[in-house]
């Protein structure tokens, strides 16, 4: 019933190549599915922060390579409800870092799915720390391309 | 094998009584159990703020008995991870109103399973807006018992 | 858009004051929103009990502060089928106690998201077990204000 | 590295062949994984009775094809603990029938994962209540073989 | 207001009978429930592949009585979507084995929740190995019934 | 306790910039918790097969902007189990389409935690079909950059 399509051109990807790998920015979509919504169908807040931090969690560890917990938040505005059947995607990317601390900016874009017209729904801001196993806080990179000493 | 208690006294519970219900604080307690936690055995940080966003929802619309949206979330201080097998109790409650929102402060609390002593974990300030059935912004009642003319 | 309230008066809670916390009573309020519904619209059987059997073992855990597992379960009638976008309020007490075992009855209580109005949805009663480190039902404390002697 | 076994003989199984579908008799097994237990590595409580009531619920779906809601549930004894890494398999019968109401036997079995044998967890007795599309009761065909009147 | 059915003839069912535990068909029934479902209100296919391959892994667990992962998924073909309220059987059965390999297949029926009537949604066939308690391949028995040497 | 990071250089990220957005390339990754591990601390093969679809579900959608359903999946090979802890990245591309149909590429990482070394986990392809308001096929867009034809 349905017309497969012809063979793939399989060496267009390259997933292993370092040049593709971008360790400091995490990117992440979901579907907004009826088991996440409230029962007026949009994306349940609670959700959309789980999403967020998720998103942080991934990109901290990258940065450090090391077991990392969110310490703290910044305050967040949601611009508006995000309806059932919309896409959700999460870039996260280590925007600043202290001793031990890493700074994580979260941009939650709200795309269409019958459009590719976006709009940023909420950004927050999450502060994690790395432990060292003691479970004390330990040293962290700096942030590449820093300039300010840190 | 075991012996059961004896018969119970029902009448000591009222649960429609009135003054047992307090529409303006919401608790909710929850377990953390291994579905929940990131694989360090600790509540996951996301997870804790869908439970905290929850709490606001139904405290702010048991204020208004309206749809409610989260709109705005105050800076957050994690003080601790959260170990598998602890009690989290959240508490919300509407702590102010302005005229189509209403602020909900949640307090997570952590408690030990083998002692009473409890601690508190963090506490947040969202803000949520109730949507008339056009949903736009519609009025919400103001606080009881303040004093300010909101 | 919105605007916000004015500034909240923090003293106006004590989470931590024991005279607030009350743990032979445990409420838990969820929402009912579709990821928990069977495709009538309605919550999920199965739900409604996992609900009340983790509130049944919260309850236990704070009155003995032991391990405990659900032994038995009492007959049980559902009054109504319980609508998508409902608040759903479980309360969960320690009513009596044996030497090993506790007898914990859980109402559900039915609250429409627009009206304070809440009715009783169902009963039950659980009896769970305190265990040891070694994993044989141990000794719970006695009922605080019983007087037959348990 | 893995050598691969020879070709599927497919004509062993009639998935569709009536006399392979025992619509009276459902089966549901589930492994015991870590997302469903308590923090003690075994099977939460409220999981399993979910487990029981869904079973409950196919089983008298099956029977009178109507929409269906459990309205009661007969009292039960958990026999023991079932560990993370179980089999669990329930077994839905429905034993009795009423004029529009449905009584249904689930046996919950352990099986180990390292061994054949089997032991009966616990068993539960359910009555569910077919609706009409009015949201009323209706009837349900009589039990076959049942020769007492039903 | 429900007339609840008589006394239920309990030696009908035998769970324990070994005759009655057929270990290389395993059965698992499910309702397409909201919490499942794409925006469409169809089951979501990932869900369907985490069904079939939960399926395999029981199957080939009770043949080998080992640790088990899946290794190989034979192409697979979804004949039409599932929509919500539907009930889905799985029926997966070892068809195969090698020296440390199975090969399960998997039938996915799709079953109207208001009439008899079943279809098979799709067929896959996983090839899972066993582990032993090094984590390496291990013999599993031959296929009872099997004559080609294996 | 913990020191703060300095102020964030916000003008760094550019998140609604077309030329960040490649819509053909739907990335997500995931970190292996508990909550989707079996019993011996690996993911589910179930979960990662979800995983996967869902990340073709993305792509397609993406491609053609129109509701899509999976109809095929080609044979697929786990290399190795992937522990709890594990980061896993899914890469999704549409890789060739026909009159109706797109077939998706998803190669699946997995990366250590403490280390940026990844390797492929495994390769699965998709082909989902667009459908019209009537639920029937409708046409896509030929892939960009196709020299056949198609």
């Amino acid at each position: 019933m349905t017309e497969l399509p012809g063979s793939v051109n399989a060496t267009a990807i390259h997933p292993l190549d370092p040049s593709h790998f971008a360790p400091s920015e995490t990117r992440i979509t979901h579907v907004v599915f009826p088991g996440t919504t409230n029962h007026h169908g949009t994306l349940f807040g609670g959700e959309a922060l789980a999403y967020m931090d998720s998103a942080a969690f991934i990109a901290a560890t990258r940065h450090c390579r090391r077991k990392v917990v969110t310490r703290h938040l910044g305050a967040m505005e949601f611009r508006r409800p995000i309806p059932q059947g919309t896409l959700v995607e999460l870039i996260a990317r280590v925007v600043a870092t202290g001793r031990t601390s890493m700074t994580v900016r979260v941009d939650l874009l709200i795309e269409q799915m019958d459009s590719p017209a976006r709009e940023l729904g909420c950004t927050g801001t999450f502060v994690l720390v790395a432990l060292g196993d003691d479970g004390q806080p330990t040293d962290v990179p700096p942030l590449e391309g820093a300039t300010d000493g840190r």
